[in-house]
């Protein structure tokens, strides 16, 4: 059943990948801030799927057909952001078209659908129209928003800027993606500062190579106050992590208070 | 005084850019929002500075050398957010060190300023004293919160990753930064959809080559909305190409509300 030596032996967990490629001037201006990375990385994360990079490229055709292409092959998926609408300022259909050496044309489905939506050919415009272009090969990623669809080019899925269409064609395409074991965090916040826990954290650690221990420094309430977040596959292993950290940090007089997330 | 070959034409202003690396598992994975990409590229856009690109990494070293030697490559500044407290899972520093190929020590004015701040021994513990190893040949950034120093090596500027840090950081620095001709923009909001108004805007993109013109749906008060944003370095053009919006938005009995910024 298993090429590994020992069969016994659980065999290592496949890590899924993914990459966040929000295209867009008005982020990289700061007149914008961008809420994409943040949903589509914790629902991302909750199918089993680990970002590990996230970048934010402006609307210029080589660095959008550049960066895909570097992308789609380091990472198991691709999400990008922004870019399919109607105005000509969107180039991203065009550039993943090129990204990926095929070419660009109307999909009679996805005019369909939006000539459903619009009704009257007077408000099917022709720029509306140009948002049914999809490069060949496409799927459709349904948009439940505003009908204009997304789409997936293998590895690599194409969902427009606004958060609320990309929430829904995440909705829409969620089930096509295989995901390894989902990841899941225990917090612990206390008011205790790094520099006097972090020796102890950093031995915790040590005994738990299979979770990733990170420590969050911040204010609340004006105070100092750090948030020492346990992520890992496996909740019993958080769970004694979590108990050893409480335990030291109670110890030192301090405060302890957990959240599962 | 010029080699151009026409010295009465206007020489083509130099374009400074910056690039954000963020350095942080907790931004991956959905569980904090950045905060720093925003304010770092809207105060480096009023210095003449333009972020071209912003990256998300997590804390693996091998990422951030590569990321890091990657992009001081490609731009004229770099900045790094996080991962310089005094924890184990504070690496950059470290990182920075490796990927310019020199040695890292305790820096004499970084722990000279430590300890008066912490003042009692017992306070400035060995996890504290961390924060004070500088790359060799680094330049101190101050860190009118917390003490503890960012630095400089070469381009690449390297804060802490809390906001308030950050923008105290930036703040201390900013006049070492020599950027090119402050990027200003004016935008007008209407209530007209991308669809019926992207002919047009395209057009007048097309007459203002020197202004990028964006165009950022999205919803008011549940209604569709649309922000165009004119953006250069001239605020005349940029007032004659708002001027030519508004009117074709109101001929066409939409509203053409502007904002300048």
């Amino acid at each position: 059943m298993s090429d590994t030596a020992n069969p016994a032996e659980k065999p290592a967990e496949k890590i899924v990948t993914a990459c966040i490629v929000v295209i867009g001037n008005e982020v990289l201006s700061g007149r914008t801030r961008d809420a994409n990375i943040g949903f589509l990385a914790g629902e991302l994360g909750k199918l089993g799927v680990r970002t590990m990079e996230c970048r934010v490229i402006p609307d210029i055709e080589a660095r959008i057909v550049e960066t895909v292409n570097e992308v789609r092959r380091k990472f198991d998926y691709v999400f990008t952001t922004g870019g399919i609408g109607p105005t000509h300022d969107d180039i991203t259909a065009d550039c993943i078209a090129m990204a990926f050496g095929v070419g660009i044309s109307e999909n009679a489905e996805a005019v369909d659908r939006m000539t459903r939506y619009y009704g009257e050919a007077a408000l099917f415009t022709p720029a509306r129209r140009r948002m049914s272009r999809i490069p060949h090969g496409g799927i459709l990623v349904d948009n439940p928003v505003s009908v204009a669809p997304g789409f997936q080019m293998e590895n690599v899925f194409t969902f427009a800027g606004i958060p609320r269409i990309v929430e829904g064609m995440f909705g829409a395409m969620k089930h096509r993606l295989v995901g390894g074991a989902p990841m899941i965090s225990r917090t612990v916040r206390t008011n205790q500062p790094e520099g006097l826990i972090a020796e102890q954290l950093g031995a915790l650690q040590g005994r738990y190579a299979d979770i990733d221990i990170g420590s969050y420094p911040g204010f609340r309430n004006g105070h100092p106050s750090v948030q020492l977040v346990m992520r890992g596959t496996d909740d019993a292993r958080l769970a004694a992590a979590s108990a050893e950290l409480q335990a030291f940090l109670k110890a030192m007089g301090g405060e302890a208070e957990e959240f599962v997330q």
